[in-house]
C-alpha cells in the first residue's frame, strides 16, 4: 500500500492515470453559467466517472476492451465560476497543450459553449477540419449585444471560424427561425430530426478528412436523458446514438477529438443520464481513438 | 413600468393575454378526483405552463413561429373541490362563452373526465362534428351507479352524444373486456396500439368535417410520459404523437377545439412531461389553429 | 366482515389466494446482497404487487381476463439476509414443493442469481428443458475462487447444468470479453441486441420442447426500466418485451415456469419499472400458464 | 414448508395474524378522496407496514418487546373509491365488530375523516369517552352545504358526539378564524402549537377516564414528516411526539383506541415519514394496549 | 364569466389584483446567475405562489386573515437573464416606483444578490433607516475585481450604503475568516447562530425606526429548508424564525419593506421550503404591514 | 498547466494531496455488505467529498481556518465487493500502515462494521485507550453463527477488545433487548437519546486519555440525515451535533482518529446529508487533529 500515488477516488473506469503515455486525455469542464432555462451541468462530469463503476470494460458492439486504450482522466479544468470568458480562455490554452503534445482530446461539460474555445485550439493546430455536431439545438445564435457569450451560439461561432460548408449537424430539432434561415443560407449542412441516417449518407463524403465531433446529450429524446438542462422531446434513442457512434467508428474519418455536454445530473434521479453518457464515451474511445 | 396590467407571472410563452383579438384560448382544468389509482392531474396546467419558458417561439417542424398565432392563456377555472356535477357544469359553460365567441378553445387537464362537457358544448355549436381521441386508454365505460361520472367515461358518453359513428380511438392498449366489445359493436372507429399509421389512413375519410381532437398523455409510453396517474407500459414515443399532431395540421379536416389531459407532475422528478405537453400545445397553437 | 381470513393487504391484483386450486404460484424472491453496483432489488416484489392495482384486469393483446386463470399469490420467501447459500438452498426447495405439486411457479426478483436454485428444481423434474435467457447482461462469468455465487453467473451455471446447447440468450448488449468468447466455444445461442426478431427464428425450432424463461428488467432502456441495479443504455422497449412474451404465448412450446428479476424501485421515482413489471406479468399469466 | 397458510407478505414487524388471540387489531383506511391541496394519504399503511421492517422490535423507551404484546394486522378495509359516505359505513362496521370482539382498535390512515366513523362506533359501546386530538389543523370546521364530508371537519362532528368539553386537541397552529372562535366558544379544550406541555396538565384530570387518541401525523413539523398533504411549518419534532405518546403511556387513562393518520409517502421520496410513523405505532403498540 | 379580467393563475393566496389599492405589492425576482455553488432560485417565486393555495388565510399565531391586508401580487420582474448589473438596475427602478407608490415593498428572491437594488433605493426615500439581516452566511465579502456582483456581498455594500452601525445580522453561521473581522472591526451588530432570543434583545433598541427587513431561508437548518442553493447544517428550526417574525410584528419598530430569498425548488422534492415560504410570507402581510 | 500532477478532481476541500507532510489523512471505505434494510453507504465517501465543495473554509464556530490543518485526502481503499473479511483486512493493514507514520486516520464509511478493524489496529499502537461511540443504535449484537460479521456489532466487539469499562456510547435509541442488557452489566457507559449533555459530564472523566471518536451519521434525527440505511425517528438536531464536537474539541482528551458512517446518498434527493457530514467533518479536522 503506497500514499503517495496518484488519488484513487473518481475517475472513469480503468484510466491508467498516467499522463506521458496516454493517447487519450479525458477531462471535465464544469461550467453552466450561460445556461437560462435549467442550469446544472457543473455537475456533469463528476457524475459520468461515478457511474463509470458500473461499465463492463470490453464493449460486444466493438468487440474491443478498455485496456486496449491509452487514456489518462484529467479530472475537471477549475474554471473560475461566473466568468464566461476567462474560463472560455483556460479551457482553449488547456485543449491546445494537449493537442500540441499529441493527445486525443475528450471533454465532458458542462454547457455547450466550452466547444467553442476548443475548436480555436483546434484551429490553430489544423488547417483544415470539419465539424460533426449532434445536437437537439442549432446552436446558431449571433452573439447578443452585451451578451456576448452563450450556450446557443457556438455552432454559429464554428461557422464563422471553419467556413460553413465544413459544419454538419444531425437531430436538430429546436432554434429560432433565424439560424434555421442561416443554416439554409450560409452553406452548412444541417439534418433535422434524424441521426443515423443522414450519417450514413454524409460519412464517405468526408472520409480522409479530420473531423472534430461534438455531441449534446440532449440530442436523445428526455426519455432516454432526462437529466438535461433544455430537454426538448421528440428526440432519438440510446441505440441510434450509440449507431451513429459505431457509424463514425467504423467510417474513413479521422477523429481528431470529441466532446459530450450538457448532462446535469439534478433533473435525473434515476441516474440514467450519467449512466448512459458514460457507455458513450467508452465507445468513444474504443472507436475513435487511434482508429487511423 | 406599468403595475395596473395583467399580471406577469406564469402564462404559457408568448401568450399576447389579450382576450377580444385571440383566435384562441388556452384555459386550465385543474381536476382530478375521480381518478382511482394515483391523482395529481390538478397540477398539471400550471406546470405546463412554466415548462413552456423552456421552448422555442420557433417550430422547425411547422416552420412556424408563436407569433404569427392569436392566443390567450386565460389561467385556470376555478373549479370547486370534491364536486364534480358542479365542475363540470362550470367547464361546459366556460367553454360554451369561448365558442360563441369564436375561439378555438384549447384545454388543459386535469383529469379525462373534462372533455365530456366540452363536448356538451361543441354538440350545441356544431350540428356534426367528429372526435378524434388518442389515449391509452379505451374510457368506454358506462356510468356506475352511485358513482355517475368518472374519468373511465367520457369516450362512451361521447359515442351517445354524437354517434358512435363519429368517434375515432388511437393508441388504445387498456380497458376493460367490456368496453373493447363495446367498440366493436357500436360502430365507433377503434385503433389499438398505433396512432400515427392508422391516423394517416382515417384522415382522408374525415376531409372537410368539423373534428374536436382531445389528447390523454398516457398515450405516451411511461417512459416519454412518467408523470401521469396511470401510466401504462407499451406507449408510443414522443416522436409518433409529434408526427400524429403534424399530420392532422395537414390534413384536411376542420379542428374545432383540442384538450390535452392527465399530466400529473408529482410522479415526474425530472419534468419531461410537462416538457414535452408544452411542446405539443406550441404545435397544435402552431397547426391546428386557423388551418382553414 | 370476517376477520379470519387470509390477510387483505398487498397481493398481486385478482390473486385469488387459494393454493389448493391454484394453477400457477405468484411468489417473490427479495434478495440482492451479491450485486456490485446498485443494490436495492430485494423490494422490488413488493412494489411490482402494489403497482398492479394500477392494471386491468382484461388484456387487449390476449383478449383474455385474468379471472380465467387460477392463480396464487405466495408472497415472499422469507430469505436470511446476507447469505447467499442458505437463501439460495431455500428458494430451490421452495420451487421443487411447487413443481411437485403441479404448480406453474412464476418468481419475481431480487436479484438473477435467485434463478439459479429454480434451474436445479426444474433439473430434477425434467429431464430435458431448454431456457430462454432475456437479458442486458450476458450473465455468463464463472464463479470467482472465494466469491462463489454472483449476479453474474447464472446462466453460465445453467450451461453447465442442462448443456450449453439448451440455453438461448436475447437482447445481451454488455459482459466481459470472456463471456461472449465462452458463448461462442461453448454451443450456447447467443442473440445479441435485439429480442423480438431473433425470438420468431428460434420459436419453431423449440416447438413442443419444455422451455423455462427468466427476463431480467434491464434488457429494457433505462427509459423504459430506470428502476434496475445495472442499468444499461441502448435496450429496447417495453412495446418490444411484450410482443416476445405474445411471441412466446402464441408459439408451441410448454412453458414450465418463469421469472421477472432486477426490479429495483428506489432508483425509479417515478414507479414506471414496477408498473411496467406488473403488466408483464400479467401478460405471462394470461399467455403461458395453461397454454398446453 | 406449506402454502396454505396465511400470505407471508407486507404486515407491521412481528404481527401474529391470529385474529382470534389479538388484543389489538391493526387496519388500514387507504381512503383520500376529500383531500383538496396534496391526495395520497391513500398509500400510507402499506409503506407504514414495509418500513416497520426497518425497526427493532423492542424499546429502549418502554423497556418492552413487541412479543409481548398480541396484536394482528388485518390489512386494509377495501374501501370504494370515491364514495366517502360509503367507505365510512364500511369503516364504522369494521370498527364496531372489533369492540365487539373486545379487541384495540388501531387503525392507520388515509386521511383524517376516517376518525369521524370510528368516534360513532365507539359512542355505541362507550356512554363516556373523551378525545385526545393530536394534530397541526383544528379540523374544527362544519359541513358544508353540497360537500356533507370533508377532511377538514372530524374534530367538530366529535364535539357534537360526546360533548365539545370532551375534547383535548393539541399542536394546532392552522385553521379558519371560525374555527378557532368554535374552539374558544364551545368548551372544548384547545391547545396550540405544543405537545408534550400541555399534555403533562391535562392527563391527571383524565385519570381514570376512557381516552380514545387520534394523531395526525402533520402535527410534526415538515422537517420531520414531509409526507403528508397539508404540510404546515412550524410543527414539533419527533422527539416530541415520542415523549407525548409515553406520556400517555405513563399516565392513569384508560386507552380504548387509536389511529394514526395522513401518511402520504409520494411526498417524501426518503421515506422518513413511514419510518417515523412505524416507530410511534411500535410505541403505541407497547403502551397503550393492555395499559390497565 | 368575464375574460377581460386579470389571470386567474398562478397568484399567491387571497391577492386581490389591484394594484391602485394595495397597501403592499408582492413581487418576484427570479435570479440566480451569481449562485456558484447550487444554482436554481430563480424557480421560487412560482413555487411559493403555488405553495401558498395549501395555506390557511387566518393565522393563529397573529389572530388576522389576509382579508385583513390589501396587497398586489405583481408577478416578477422580467429580468435579463445572466445579466446581473441590468437585472439589478431594473430591480432597483422597480422598488423605488413602488416607494414613491407609498407601497410596502415585499419582494420574493432569487438570489440574496437581488437585496442590494432594493437597499439603493430605499436610500433614495429615506434618510435614515436600518437593516435586520436573518441568514446563515454573512454575505460580508467585497467585491471581486472582475467579478463585482455576487451573491456574497449584499450585507457588505449594505454597510458601506447605510453605515455598518445600522445593520444587525442573526443567525450567521458561516462565511470566511475576513467576513467576520469586518464584522468586529466596522461597527456592524452580527449575532451568530440565533435569531429569536438576540432579536429579543435588539429590537427595543430600534424602537420607532425604519427598519428594512431581508431574509435568506437558508438561515433555517436544511431539515427545515432542503430547497436552498448553499444549505448548511446546524440552523434553526421553523419555529424559531416564525418566532422571529412575531417579535418583530409586535415590536415599535417601522417595518419599511422586506424580502424573503433563496428558495430554490428543484433540491426539494417534498416542496417543503417553498411550503414553509409562503407562510412566513403570510405572518409578515399580516404583522408587518400597516402595522404602526 | 501541468498534467503529471496529481488528479484535480473529487477531493474533500483544500486536501493539501501531500502525504508525507500531512498530519490527518482522510479516507473513504466504500462498503455496505452486511447491512439489511437500505443497503447504499457504500457511495458515501464521493458524496460527501463532492459536498464539501459548498463549505467555507474557515470555521466561525473555532475560528480557524483549513489551512491552519494539514490533511490528504486519499480517496477510497479499494474494498472487495461482497467480501466482508477481507474488506475488514484491508481497512486495518491500511489504518496501521497510517498509525505507524504518524497520521491521524479520518476515515468515512460505508457501513459501521469497517469502525471494527480499525479498533484492531488502534489496539496494536495503544495499549490504553478509550472509544466515544455516538450512534442511534447500540450496535452491540453478538456475533451470529454463520453470519460472523455484521454492521451491528462493532461496538460490542470493542467491548471485547479494550474492556467494556473503556466504550462510552451517547445518543443511543434503539437495539435489541440483549444489547441493553449487556451495556448494564458489562460496565460499559451507554447514555440514552441525548449526546451532548452526557458528554459534558463524561469528558473531564477522560481528561488526559487516548480517545477514538466514532460517530453513526443517524445519531441525527432523519429530519437532519434523511440519506442514511437505518433511519431511526426521535434523534438528535445538527447543531447538537456540531455542540457534541465543539465540546470534544474543547475538552482535555487527546484524540487519536475518528470516522464518521452510514451516509447513504440515494434516500436523499435535497442532499443534506452528505452537506452536513462535510461539515462535521471539516469541525473534526480543525478541532481535534493536533489539538494539544
Amino acid at each position: 500500500m503506497r500514499f503517495d500515488e496518484a488519488y484513487s477516488g473518481n475517475v472513469f473506469i480503468l484510466s491508467k492515470q498516467d499522463y506521458d503515455n496516454a493517447d487519450a486525455v479525458l477531462y471535465g469542464m464544469p461550467m453552466d453559467w450561460t445556461v437560462s432555462f435549467r442550469p446544472g451541468s457543473r455537475f456533469g462530469p463528476a457524475r459520468i466517472r461515478e457511474a463509470s463503476l458500473g461499465l463492463e470494460e470490453y464493449s460486444p458492439y466493438a468487440d474491443k476492451h478498455l485496456e486496449e486504450v491509452n487514456y489518462f482522466d484529467a479530472g475537471d479544468i477549475p474554471l473560475p465560476f461566473g466568468n464566461p470568458q476567462r474560463s472560455l480562455d483556460l479551457i482553449e490554452e488547456y485543449v491546445a497543450t494537449l493537442l500540441d503534445a499529441g493527445k486525443f482530446p475528450l471533454g465532458m461539460g458542462g454547457e455547450h459553449l466550452v466547444s467553442w474555445p476548443i475548436f480555436k485550439a483546434l484551429k490553430n493546430k489544423y488547417d483544415d477540419f470539419a465539424i460533426i455536431h449532434i445536437d437537439a439545438h442549432a446552436d446558431l445564435r449571433e452573439q447578443y449585444e452585451g451578451e456576448p457569450l452563450s450556450h446557443s451560439t457556438p455552432i454559429r461561432k464554428a461557422c464563422g471560424l471553419i467556413g460553413a460548408e465544413n459544419v454538419y449537424s444531425f437531430g436538430i430539432r429546436s432554434g429560432m427561425r433565424e439560424e434555421f434561415q442561416f443554416a439554409k443560407e450560409s452553406g452548412m449542412h444541417m439534418h433535422k430530426f434524424d441521426v443515423a441516417d443522414p450519417l450514413k449518407k454524409v460519412l464517405p463524403a468526408l472520409a480522409g478528412r479530420n473531423v472534430y465531433v461534438t455531441i449534446d446529450i440532449d440530442v436523445l429524446d428526455p426519455a432516454h436523458a432526462p437529466g438535461t438542462g433544455t430537454a426538448e422531446a421528440g428526440g432519438i434513442t440510446s441505440k441510434e446514438l450509440l449507431e451513429a457512434i459505431h457509424l463514425i467508428s467504423e467510417s474513413d474519418i479521422n477523429v481528431i477529438g470529441a466532446d459530450l455536454v450538457e448532462v446535469a445530473p439534478i433533473y435525473d434521479p434515476s441516474e440514467q443520464t450519467p449512466i448512459a453518457a458514460s457507455k458513450f464515451l467508452r465507445e468513444i474511445l474504443l472507436g475513435w481513438v487511434n482508429k487511423k
